[in-house]
Parts: structure tokens; sequence; C-alpha cells
């Protein structure tokens, strides 16, 4: 089993809307309402790659009711994985999203609210049930996004630790103060973007940034790249790959889908680069999925070969 | 007991951002829920009033829990009136409406979602619910705001007609086909805005197009002109009125307020003319409040004997 921990779950909402224009009145055509937050959408990815994953994180609220009505329901349709929701209940609210997408631009307009507040108590209750999760038979874990108020600035190098000392491999997909903290308690991996890396780095070329935030603690950075693909700084070596044509569509989730990529590798000991393959295969494959944070099978399935991975060097 | 009926209610949710940017992400500061919809608004007017109010119309899903929540919440905190829930249960969720608030223009961009889907099945269950309501003692009814979909385009015309039936006294705000075809069953009271008047009598001039809508069928048009103030065309005259200081503010909610003065004046008997400052001043209350659609008391007391009242002629 894969774990993935959310601790920002939300209600993600989808408004499409002829065209939007700031200070007007809008009819939603459509709305569409999912499970959301960065682990909840690796487990997806991982469900339909055929893994079985379980997911963690905060959940309260009528909004959180709603989130894993929907959770139980994707878990019904799964193909071959499974979803297993082990979210943790909390008096606060589960936050939405709203993206809006722009019919006449394509574009998506993103508005999110921050999440409910979680007390001491409850934060030391799910520290409780994250361990029994470890103790469960977790082959790895993905600790992911954004932290809710109340949570310790500390709490993604807390669960670092904790994976770190039950001998699971631990992944950690975050940014600002709570990466800077995380990387500190030595993940196997840590996986920001190019500006997520520079920002807690100081250094904007990426190869040099990621050998960076090796030495502040993570043993392997995968950094994406956007357009550019993704490179992979490990004590092995050094690689960087990408998909040999340009793609157009929806990068949300295209993060998502490759900690899925990595994690999945990591779970079957893939060497590195096929790893890193994986990763960029799934993250185009999101980007040309008509829908935002899945992946396309068929793209997967036509990209996983032609990805090029190169040794990287310093420039 | 004056009766409200809103038929596509709805959770009305406000997101204060720092500046509303298209195609960008925002963090959204603050978020506020509350009961939404014409019908529920007047009866939030009525009841600060001291008046005491049910509310009816569908409500469904996790987003009509919320909704049916936070009103018996504002029923327990109540000043000197009350409102009492008599909404009608049904299968479809209730819709949200999404207001981003600009805190550096101070705009509002609306975002409405479509109402849930009413079946022919759930709309007798109402008509039966809506004729017993009458029979309990109703002093005047209120038809507020949009149909759902799946509710016939005459249902308002169907509502009137009850009503009317019953002996009660009956105002209808809504606006195209709806509107249109409820003024052939001769409501009491329409409250068009001078857009939704000359859309449905195709005469831009509002006394005209009063007298036109008048002639369709309605005993009286109140029609509200923005910062203009109002217009009553009655069969025992015709007046206008206005505060008489230009307000600035936020408008949402001021036409439910003029709704809640008309009825407030219906049911104690006043003179026209004092139903319609009371309209006017309420509606004035409600742009200089600092919340959206709650109205300023001390603006009202203030407001209420300045209003200038002058018989109408058609120019």
């Amino acid at each position: 089993m894969i774990l993935t921990v959310t601790l920002n779950a939300a209600l993600d909402l989808t408004y499409r809307v002829p065209h939007l224009v700031p200070h007007a009145s809008h009819r939603v055509r459509e709305v569409t309402e999912r499970p959301g937050g960065k682990g909840l959408n690796v487990a997806r990815v991982l469900g339909a790659l055929g893994f079985r994953t379980t997911v963690t994180g905060f959940v309260g609220g009528e909004t959180g009711r709603v989130l894993r009505t929907l959770l139980a329901a994707d878990a019904a349709d799964a193909g071959p994985g499974s979803v297993t929701d082990a979210l943790f209940q909390v008096a606060g609210r589960t936050r939405r999203t709203v993206g809006i997408v722009d019919e006449t631009t394509g574009d998506t307009t993103q508005l999110n609210e921050p999440g409910p507040h979680i007390t001491p108590e409850e934060w030391d209750g799910f520290l409780t049930a994250y361990r029994e999760l470890l103790g469960r038979g977790a082959e790895a874990v993905a600790l992911c996004g954004s932290l809710p108020p109340g949570v310790p600035v500390g709490a993604y190098a807390t669960l670092v630790r904790e994976a770190r000392t039950a001998g699971i491999p631990v992944l950690l997909d975050t940014d600002g103060e709570p990466l800077r903290r995380g990387l500190a308690a030595r993940p196997d991996i840590v996986k920001p973007n190019a500006e997520e890396l520079a920002g807690i780095t100081g250094t904007a070329e990426p190869l040099r940034a990621a050998r960076a935030a090796q030495r502040r603690g993570a043993h392997a950075v995968a950094a994406s790249l956007g357009a550019d693909g993704m490179l992979l700084v490990t004590q092995d070596g050094a690689w960087s790959a990408a998909v040999p044509e340009r793609l157009t569509g929806n990068p949300t989730g295209a993060g998502d889908s490759a900690v899925a990529g990595l994690l999945s590798g990591l779970a079957e000991e893939l060497p590195w680069p096929d790893r890193l393959a994986r990763a960029v295969a799934l993250s185009a494959a999101t980007v040309r999925s008509p829908v935002a944070g899945e992946f396309d099978e068929p793209t997967y399935a036509r990209m996983l070969p032609s990805v090029r991975v190169r040794k990287a060097e310093t420039p």
C-alpha cells in the first residue's frame, strides 16, 4: 500500500462560464465537484495505474462529507487499483477551491479558500493515526501540499522523521517554510517546481539549485520544469528528461501525476532513470487530458517509450 | 405571518480577495456563507423589522443542509421578528452563488450556479405544501426570483392564482418569461427594475412602461430605478420617491429590501405613498450597509422621514 497525506484536502469545484469579466454577473453553465488537494490527486493517478493507495489528512464539515462521498464513488468505479479513505475527521470545515474555466479564452482563474483551523488536540490525534497507518505495511509515503491554519510549520519535518523511523521511503511535495523545515528531516525525495526550488535555495539555475536542496537534506531532488520536463538529482547521479514534442493543454495536476510516477517507480524498485521517465510521461499525459488532474491513458502509453532521459551536468 | 417563496434558493458564498486577476490563482482571505435567494433576503429584512415571516421554496443536498442550518442560526439570533423555515426538500442540490469581492477596487464579480432539477412530482408536492401555507393565516405572499430547471415557466402564474383564490395579496418579483406569464394572473404588485420593465413592455420610459405592465394585469407596479429611487403606479394614482442624497455603497439586495418595505406596508395597511417611502428608505439603508443584503438600521431611521414622495405624471 502507498500512503498519501493531504493535510489541506479540498473540495474542488470547477465552474464553466462563457467568458469571465471582472465586476460582471455570470451564469455558471456547468459545475463539477471532485475530491481535491495534491495527495488526493496523486492517489487517483496511482489507483488508475493499479496501485493500492490509502489517503489521509484532515477532513470536516459538510464540504468534507461531500468529499468523502465522492471519494467512495471514485473507489467504487476504480480500475485496477483502489483508494482507501483513512482521512482524519476534524471539527472545522474542509476548504473549497473554485476553478473558473473561461470558455472563450480556455484560461482558468483559481480561488482557494483557506483551510479549517486545526487544534493542537486534532494534530496530536492525527499523528497517532498516521503512525498506525505507517505500521500497516505502507511501502512508501507522499506528503503533499500546503498546511491548514493551526498545524505547526514543522509538521512535515515531524511526518518525514516518523516515516524514516518506520523505515518507509518518504516523498515531500510542498513549498516555502514547510519545505525548508521538511528538508532538514532528510526526506528520500523532494519534488519542488523550479520556482519553489529557487525560492528555498536562492539559485535560479535548476541543477545548481537541486544540488543545494540535496545538501540541505534531501536524498534525491526531482524538480519539475514545466514544458522543459524534469530534472532528477540523486546520490547515484543526475538526469534530465522531457517528452520529444511540445504539448499544449491544461497543466493542472501535472506535478501530482509526476509524484505518482516517482512513487510507483519506487514501489516497483525501478532504476532512477525509469522512475523519471514514468513521471515525465504521466505529467505529459495529464496536460493532454480533457479533465484537469486526470491523465490520458493512450497519451501515457505513447509517451512512455519516447521520453528522452539524459545525464545532467553542471553547466 | 408573511410568506416569501424562493423557488431557486441558494447558499451565497462571499470571497474576499486582495485583487481579482483573470487566469491567476488567488488565496481567498475570508469566506462568508449565508442563506441566499431573493425571498430569503426579503424574509431577513422583514424579520429585522419585527414581522413574523415564513420562507418556502426548494432545498436539497449538502448545500441545502448548510442553508437550513444557517437559517436556524439566524432565527435563534433574530431581533423582534422571526423567520420560520418551511422549505420543501427535493432530491437535487441547492445551488451556490459566489460573490468575489475585490478589495482593491471594491467591485464584486458574481458567479451563479444553475439550480437543482425539479421533477414534476416535486413541483406537485410543493404546490400542495404552498396551499397549506396559504391556509395557515398568511397576510401576504411574495414570489421571488428565478425558476430552477424543471419548474414550468408558468409557475408564478399558478402561484399568483392560488394566492388570489385564497384572498391573500400577492407580490411578484421576477423577470423575463416567468414575469410575463405571472402578470397575466393579475398579481397585486409586481416589482421589476427599469431594465426588466423595459424588457417585458418594450418601453424604456418608466412611467409609460409601468402603465403598460398594469394593463397586462398587475394591480400595482413598483419599479426600482436604481439611484433614482422608485416609481409606483396603482389604481389610486402614481408616485415617485427618492432619498434626498446620492448614496454610494453596495446595491446587492436593495431590491429585496424594497420588496420587504412594500410587503410590511401592505401588512400594516399603510397608504400607498407611505409604503413607497418605506421601500425607498430600506433600499437606501441596504446600499449603505457594510454587509451585502442587510440594511443599516440607523440609516433607515434617518432616511425614512426624508424620502421625497411626489405625484408622478406622464411626461
